[in-house]
């Protein structure tokens, strides 16, 4: 009798997939040339393996997803440090894939903005990883190149509602041909959804009354100013009768926008970020406000409570991290302008995003286990067409998995992330329960939070966006 | 025994004011001074007055008001000439007031445009009228001018939400703050609603596609570009807390919206124009096409059906004509640019107004001649803070009065309307019913449809708006 | 020269009629063979009349209206008597038209229920009235009397939805099919709505667990047992095309109910009574609870906010009495059953509905003047089929007037009221303004608060319902 | 080295199971004492079994469940041949496990009708099958009953709100009582959703025009007796704080209200059945139509659209067949009365259903094999408390599968059926696609068509309703 043993099997954990079972359940599973070959009861039919791990007492969850990472070269002086550094983080926090972004500065280097950041991804990165093209500032003759991004398996997109820094803004008008364009070629659009006038307007409204400072930065962009933006994308991707994912969502407003067109069967995806989930806008007047400089600004507790209920009861489908890595040097600097929206923003945060929303959302009672790990990973897999291949743990998806240790306690600090930088906003937070093995595509890649494989092997996955996400609110 | 007698009593009529009755009713008015100082029964206490009209057979309706009227310069030559001749036709039509509009260049300019317009207007002016203040670009700084206004006497405002000839646009920031500042003040802020970057989307995909003229000109400006400008726009007033009136409602989709708004309590008005109501867009393919260039533009059978209900439902409350007198010379012009919204626009409509209306809305069914007398009189009065002093037939009320002849049949031609202009869209209308008399201010002007007055008094209305527009859908 | 003087011209009043005008006017008015016959501004031009009224200083109101009260011989020891009383205290209180409800008790005495109570009424009644026709439990081959009552000027209808003391239940196919006929013959079918047995389970709970008493009572009927029944009704009559007038609402969902229901354009229409309005549940707790024994119960504070709120923003069009005079001796005697249900019930409050309502409502904020005037006068007219008949002060109307000093002020005690009752719930209440004169059809009733006319002549009016009513939310 | 090997193993199949993955997939499947064991790539490790079967060319679905079957005797004699009958018909058509009622005569019935039926399906019963107790009319002081079948393992329930046929009518009362006591012990309430006095209206209007016979069948219970019965369940059920399900919903309206209810995020579930999707109220004008009496009635072709809309959509969670078998004979039996309801009721189908829904729903593009499949598994698996063991694919979960094979043409004929009757509504119906093998718990029951093991050893299953179903819509 000759039969094939696998090259890995996971023994004895507790597996944690919604989309999988609504309980924990006992299953080990089998991993062969990097992929998920085998899922078998645990204590009933062993499956074989040249290696295996004991996972009992752990939790193992799809290996995590985080649809919103800015890879920098502020901590280590260049772009490829930045993803070493930042995939690095990631994958001790569980996450095994992220999305960057692109940032073309001409109408026509949507395609090459793209090839530009694969270079620079091309050293040692530790977690896979996608991006998502940033839409330039761009004509009709223009467009053709979201049809050929979403055909090289790049096919979603982000398009800034306002200026930002090294991004120009997309207007109604350029927004509803490229809706077009992605409905007509298959790909999702995203918006950083702020009315750059309104902003404005309660920006100097401020100044004018002498009121500057940090301590002003959360009025000078007041809810109005993202919930009027997020209601005339959603208008404009309906009428352009395409999907539309909405970045960072930090209002009550916003999040009842995407509540309603959801409500009416409108294929609206919405995210919001562990920030604004985890502070409140009292954070701005404290000494340490300069390091939660970050658009939008984080808000109101009201507006916390009303995002956590859209994590809870469906309406949001992601917490992506808005990661930014950057050094206290860095963020010290004198802003360059006389206006509160000029100190340089973001905060990293990729690798303790699990462990906080786990401490503070799971234990705390706001949110189940099951759906913050379908947050983390079923969730952004679906939508942005990464799914089944990943987000969850079923046989012939790629084999990334996380085991998380809920026992495990932890004071948060600086000193032991691996992000490069030198702060945490979160420093002494106290957690219970941290991830402590990720393994990518069948790769151990870290062992009771060391790394033991430093390969670097990364790879940028290619994309298409399953035609569900078109149809309705399916992720 | 000594009584004093009225200056005019009108005698045996059949009043029609949907304020006073649901039903027709047999009322004798007795004017004096001006204004209505008795009402009664017919046959029963005979007033007393010096003159005495019988208006047997006729009916009797408060003086309408036009909230919608350009005076151009275009037929006379100068705008003291337009004034006199666009009332001298909306007297002959019914309308004894209508409202005019500011043309400001300067930023500070606000009040310096009222008072230039009512220069333009210090000739013979043969109806009432009032200026809506067009809102010029401008900063925080400017908005005093809003303040002054009101105090002055023009509480009410128009915003164009995309550059219009002459006018600026209005972007989101200064409508905001001119909102909070009506809020304040206590003015209303009306807005022409057209998503300028999205009307340039469609218009500049139709030149690609080498399709130019005026049988693309709906095409270039659809549906999404108008209601896209009301949901905004009704957001951000809903936000800053004040009222606001929609000028020239043209789409399904924009009366929705309205209607929407009004069901959830919130102060808003909207206003379509005889032209929506009685052409499709098929005219743009006809040779006269060019007469109906005027934005929004004209639009679908399905649009005109769903404006006629927002009408008949309670959703807008007023029907204004935005005429604008020209000449077919001037029309014919060839345009100046390469784009088909480069055609000279609008039409002159104040005289036709009530004819055509009832004859193609309350003789065909499509509305009660109850709603449409309170759509011209008592609707726009309230609105615009003209009211009970206008716009409804109440003791004490000024005595503008129109007798209309339900059974007069009329074929309209150009060469009968009193508008100074060549040619009229209407030409070989028939309808039946037309108004007979006019009486302003207790003055006979028009009387069996000729000028019986030619003193051109009509005086420029001081206004308060009633705070009850302010608290939720008041008319 | 000769010239007709009125018989009655009252002067330097200040009207309030919103339906006439939004702001108080100074208007006299002119009554001539009962009717309104003039309408003239204070001070200008001089009516003349064989008697005149000075009402400088106080408020002009058209005749209040109460559409729900119930006529008994508890007090006056027969039914003739109770028209007396009651027809009295309504006066008293500016109240000249009231409706009453007959008493079926097989399924062919509709009509002869008519006939019985009219007769009942054949003495001195000192306001007019209406009946509306209570629906016994019937088969479809009765229905045919539903049409004859219309005929005869009886359009209105009630039907309870559960037994009620010497009222059959009307169940759900008998609701269906009465409004079936309203639709077709132009009736207007009015419902008591608590669904019987949801209130027979909550009442047994309650026993079942030992809870019997006044206190209890509330909790014996919760919302819901009323919320359903009114659900229920707005459905059924939705289906079968007709309008539905509600009695007596009392819940905070019931109002939602409502107002949902015409916020969709449904001809629905709502009442509520003063006991609503001024107490909360927390009276079943007093020793004086048994004087509010009535179905439905007092409910919350929560309630009663949401009620003063349904009547302001529009969504009720009345405040009834639900009046029923009875003496202590006769609410005192102890209930004949087991049951908390078995108190006798009802109050007598047709004489303070205005002057609290003034005081409660109007003073403290709660409503304006003009939208109160509304509910107790043009609200109930327009609904039932009196106006402008009655319910409005204009030419043509019956002169129906209420003479309002809104500086009186009074404590409120049963030995000063009028319907012969031994007790007030409102025993001590203080109110600033109280009705000082009454007309009907032109005769002074009431002057100074002293009746002046004991003929007693009150009729009771025919009606038809107006064809609005069928359209939409007219009133 | 040693390892065990699986009992059985099921390789080359394509799995299709919506909560595995959105994408079908070749998968083996591994069985060790009735349970699924393990899951492995096709063609990559090969998992080892006693017994081979291939299943190259076949989908593979778990074992159907169908919510709705009602057992008789009138086929077999007795109702222990009658759950032989249905069984064998049901496992031949690919339904693992099907829901029967149990039929209480006194208020103190429920647990023991529970006990009659299950010993009434003491015989050979070739799949698994679950009881819903049906409630008896009963006090509160029966209600232990309830919490007694709940802890019994019998958590599903079903109110009649009108009188059916040897079941007592539930009325509002009762239903409310019932609800709580399922929300307080985690139980299940479901509803037969007809206003049975509305019905009564309804039949003898027509009765009364002389309309009688099946032809007037479906007018004599029109769309509002079905659907003022669901939104009454729906809100007596929301106050009582408990999940329901509504089953045979037949109308566009009552699939609406139901649709409305989960968008509120109410715990509400959905069912309809093969005749309502497959015919219309034309069939009762057909000389066959007595052979489609079954109450709720089919209806328009506007419904029908209607209810396959709210399967696509997500509105409904399941197709039940409300199966009950009979023979010709019986049902050409005269009616007992002179009632067009009167004619015996009900269709054999449980065996066809699959196969028509896939060839009328999913060949014809009204919706996917995915959604096809989650209704007919895990919906009903999910909300009645049978998985994950039933109605997925996946490691732990019972073995109950079903092969189809999706090229196999048929054209169905009553002789080929295994439901003992002597017809069959489907007679002629050409199908493509038909279930060719179904395991129960591991052991293969149904091969190639044919039964293979005749031991009838299917159970009865315990089940305990997940919290989930509570919350919200949950399936």
């Amino acid at each position: 009798m000759s039969i094939s043993t696998c090259d890995l099997v996971l023994r004895n954990g507790t597996v944690i997939d919604p989309g999988l079972s609504p309980s924990p359940q006992a299953i080990d599973i089998g991993i062969e040339k990097g992929r998920i070959s085998a899922l078998a009861q645990t204590g009933n039919l062993p499956l074989l393996g040249s290696r295996v791990i004991d996972a009992a007492g752990l939790y193992v969850f799809p290996g995590l997803i985080d649809p919103h990472v800015h890879i920098t070269n502020r901590v280590a002086g260049n772009m490829r440090g930045g993803f070493g550094l930042t995939s690095l983080a990631a994958i001790h926090g569980g996450t095994t894939t992220f999305f960057d972004f692109t940032t073309p500065h001409q109408p026509n280097e949507l395609l090459s903005a793209i090839d530009r950041q694969l270079q620079n991804a091309d050293g040692a990165v530790f977690s896979d990883f996608c991006l998502h093209a940033v839409l330039p500032a761009m004509e009709l003759d223009d467009l053709w190149q979201i049809e050929q991004a979403i055909k090289r398996g790049f096919p979603s997109f982000k398009a800034f509602m306002l200026p930002s820094r090294g991004r120009s803004k997309v207007d109604d008008r350029l927004l509803f041909a490229a809706l077009e364009a992605c409905r007509l070629y298959g790909g999702l659009m995203g918006v950083h959804a702020e009315n750059g006038r309104l902003v404005s307007h309660f920006s100097r409204k401020l100044l004018k009354e002498g009121k500057n400072g940090l301590r002003y930065f959360a009025a000078s962009r007041p809810n109005i100013c993202e919930a009027e933006a997020i209601q005339r994308a959603l208008y404009v991707a309906r009428t352009a009768g395409a999907p539309i994912y909405v970045y960072h969502v930090t209002s009550a407003e916003g999040a009842q926008a995407v509540r309603h067109a959801r409500q009416q069967g409108l294929p609206v995806y919405g995210e919001t970020c562990p920030h604004y989930l985890l502070f409140t806008d009292g954070v701005y007047s404290e000494e340490r406000g300069f390091l939660f400089n970050r658009v939008p600004p984080i808000r109101s507790q009201r507006d916390q409570d009303a995002l956590w209920e859209a994590l809870a009861d469906g309406t949001f489908s992601c917490v992506g991290t808005d990661d930014v890595a950057t050094t206290l040097t860095h963020k010290r600097q004198p802003p360059p302008g006389p206006d509160f929206t000029d100190f340089p923003g973001g905060m990293a945060q990729v690798e303790t995003r699990l462990a906080l929303l786990h401490s503070e959302g799971v234990a705390k009672g706001r949110i189940s286990l099951n759906r913050l790990v379908y947050l983390l990973t079923a969730g952004p897999a679906r939508i942005f067409g990464l799914y089944p291949r990943k987000g969850t743990i079923a046989v012939g998806s790629d084999a990334d998995l996380v085991l998380f240790d809920p026992n495990q306690e932890k004071t948060i600090t600086s000193g032991e992330l691996h992000d490069g930088t030198d702060y945490t906003v979160y420093e002494g937070w106290k957690v219970k329960g941290w991830p402590v093995m990720s393994l990518l595509r069948g790769q151990v890649i870290i062992d009771r939070g060391k790394l033991v494989n430093n390969a670097g092997q990364g790879q940028c996955c290619p994309r298409k966006i399953d035609p569900e996400i078109f149809k309705g609110p399916a992720a």
